[in-house]
């Protein structure tokens, strides 16, 4: 028997980071960069205008009133993309759009609104201060100033900083793909459904891909091998070219050993934990052909569970995510709960934030067959290994497993 | 003027949930369901054992222990996916597997630890009790029961469950198409960023575009529109195929009219707001062609902050989301923030979970130009209308604007 934190110790310390590839800026949305970017240029790349209306001299309009305008001579019309071509001198402006250059001799502008514009002249209506609605080259960024670094996160924003600085395509790291294989004579797939007695549809081979795709990597779906030595070596075969193999059945104790056979024949150092956990105390790990593989519990929880707990960080890791791990959160428990001392339970959760504080209860019947309790789910209340009750009103932790949480909040700011 | 509210409201009422589309399980993960399912089937279909074990009868094994064990014929072998063919008597067992179908007669399994095969019999070392280890047909789901309704969020948990129950594809809302177009002689794209003097990078068509994808939908990018009429109407005309579009650019008061002008001319009931709000104040919007048409504002910032305020609750509605809004949180001011009375303020904010609470703290200069104090944001911080001083120590609130927030409590629980 080992602990979850074990089990997550040997497997993150298999597992490196995958190589770059060099993608173009929508592509690299959710992606982590796999390169430090420095900017090559300022933002803005110069002094610019903040406000339509006439770059000028602060010290001319010193008085400046409504009643008692300053007049300057307009000189020049700068709209937005244009370069200037005049100097502003003592006694004149430049009409300027927002976003253009401030020409030169111009320290500042004022805006359109305290303006009138008579002919070729235009009359300033308010006192400037010196460097008024001029915005500053390089007030975003410098020059050279680092930008993104390695194992960020390319969010819409950082893509809009990349494109600022006129990068077109940068470097994040590779997405793994991951070969989803289920085990099983009892399983059949989602379209035979109705034509067989006994038989279960092979949901893992679904849900588990939708995890891995969930984490922004790419499932190769392999199917339901048979309990066949032939079926189970071809199957890992056609497995052998993901990055990673996660099986799902056949590991338990006691159960038909001939997964677990073709396991130890076919991969390298597999183990065969019993991890002190709840659901998902089964779980295999090794390697195949150099390719980690997972062997998850085949109940559709506990395969859940499990890739919760172990694959998931695994993949992230891979993907070069710094933060491997879901959000925690303390939440007040809303009803008692009871188990075993010895494993970490981790309990199907509706986590709501009410009266200031997160609650959370129990999504209902806990066994590993029922899927409902997962789906129902947005967090997994971890109950450690020693305890063996909680009680309504304690507070406890709760892993987060819906990653948004939208709307769980009312938005009151809305309701005004 | 009009408030934050006012134009939410008038803008979700302009927009309507699309039509369905039929897609397989893995191609709706984070799609909405468009129908209520119900389960066409019981999961799980049978009666089926929660061990690996033997199928017995409970009374026969009244008394059993390991110093006087209760001796059992063995009539059948059940592996997973069998159907049974034997009926379990008095005095007679069935080998059974995880999964597999109980066999008529029996009424609990005794599981493999428990037992010790010696030849067709079995020695049974504990008492069963009735039900034991048996996992019932229909105790996940019964028939007709509804296992998704319209408007829920497809998750790995929610696809698994529809193949549980034979169902291959399902209907979702679709996908809206969004144009991305950015207007101003001052923009070139990121492949001339270097070819070109006083000209800004046209970081909006990427970050808007990123925003788009982030939510689900699918960007449209037509790319910069000069400030000629010919070329606006041109790429107002390209964008038209689009189930909404989104303007950058030339919205402002004072701005060279020529974009409002053109939007005025080709679109229908356009309004120009003023939305009190900071960033972000002006804003168009109206129809084209029969599309939504938002003229968000020119800078960066601003861009940003009324996509989201606006543009993504719009999006999401259309995709048929229950849920449209970012989560709010409650979190304590980590500074002193002014501003002036009369708009609603978004200030880019860090948040942190520390000491039991969140905290917010702004990513530095809070310029509309400045697009690092969004990439360093994971919230922005909502300082109602009426409110000039917010002191640190205060409680905000703040919308969290990165739906996942991972890792930004450290995970405590691992540390043991």
């Amino acid at each position: 028997m080992i602990s979850v934190q074990q089990a997550l110790e040997q497997i993150l310390s298999a597992i490196s980071p995958l190589g770059s590839e060099r993608v173009s800026l929508l592509a690299a949305l959710g992606r982590v960069a796999a390169e430090d970017v420095d900017a090559r240029r300022a933002i803005p790349p110069r002094d610019n205008s903040a406000m339509d209306g006439y770059a000028l001299r602060w010290e001319d309009t010193l008085g400046a009133t409504r009643e008692s305008p300053v007049i300057l001579e307009v000189v020049e019309d700068i709209p937005a993309g244009k370069v200037p071509e005049k100097t502003v001198v003592a006694g004149t402006a430049a009409r300027i759009m927002t976003g253009a250059p401030i020409p030169d001799g111009a320290d500042a502008v004022m805006k359109m609104e305290e303006t009138e514009k008579d002919g070729s002249r235009v009359r300033i209506f308010a006192a400037a201060s010196a460097g008024l609605d001029i915005r500053r080259a390089g007030e975003d960024v410098r020059p050279g100033e680092r930008i993104v670094r390695k194992g960020d996160v390319l969010t819409p924003a950082r893509i809009g900083m990349l494109a600022s600085v006129g990068r077109a395509v940068i470097d994040v790291h590779q997405r793994p793909t991951v070969a989803v294989l289920a085990t099983g004579n009892e399983l059949v797939d989602v379209d035979e459904a109705f034509l067989t007695e006994g038989k279960i549809v092979s949901s893992n081979s679904y849900s588990l891909a939708a995890q891995v795709l969930d984490c922004g990597a790419v499932p190769l779906q392999i199917g339901i091998a048979r309990d066949t030595r032939e079926d189970l070596i071809a199957k890992f075969n056609a497995a052998l070219r993901a990055d990673i193999i996660l099986s799902s059945g056949g590991v338990s104790v006691g159960d038909y050993d001939l997964v677990k056979e073709i396991m130890k024949e076919v991969g390298n150092r597999m183990q065969f934990w019993q991890v002190a956990m709840r659901p998902g105390k089964p779980l295999a790990f090794g390697t195949l052909g150099g390719v980690p593989l997972f062997g998850l519990p085949g109940n559709p929880v506990s395969s859940m569970v499990s890739f919760e707990q172990f694959v998931r960080p695994a993949l992230l890791k891979m993907m070069g995510r710094r933060n491997l791990f879901r959000r925690i959160i303390q939440a007040c428990l809303d009803e008692d709960v009871q188990k075993h001392a010895g494993a970490r339970n981790f309990l199907r959760a509706r986590v709501e934030f009410r009266d200031g504080r997160y609650h959370a209860s129990t999504t209902g019947e806990q066994g590993s067959g029922i899927l409902k309790s997962m789906v129902l789910a947005n967090g997994l209340i971890v109950i450690p290994e020693a305890v063996t009750h909680a009680r309504a009103g304690e507070e406890v932790t709760v892993q987060l497993i819906d990653g948004s949480l939208e709307g769980m909040a009312e938005p009151e700011y809305l309701k005004d």
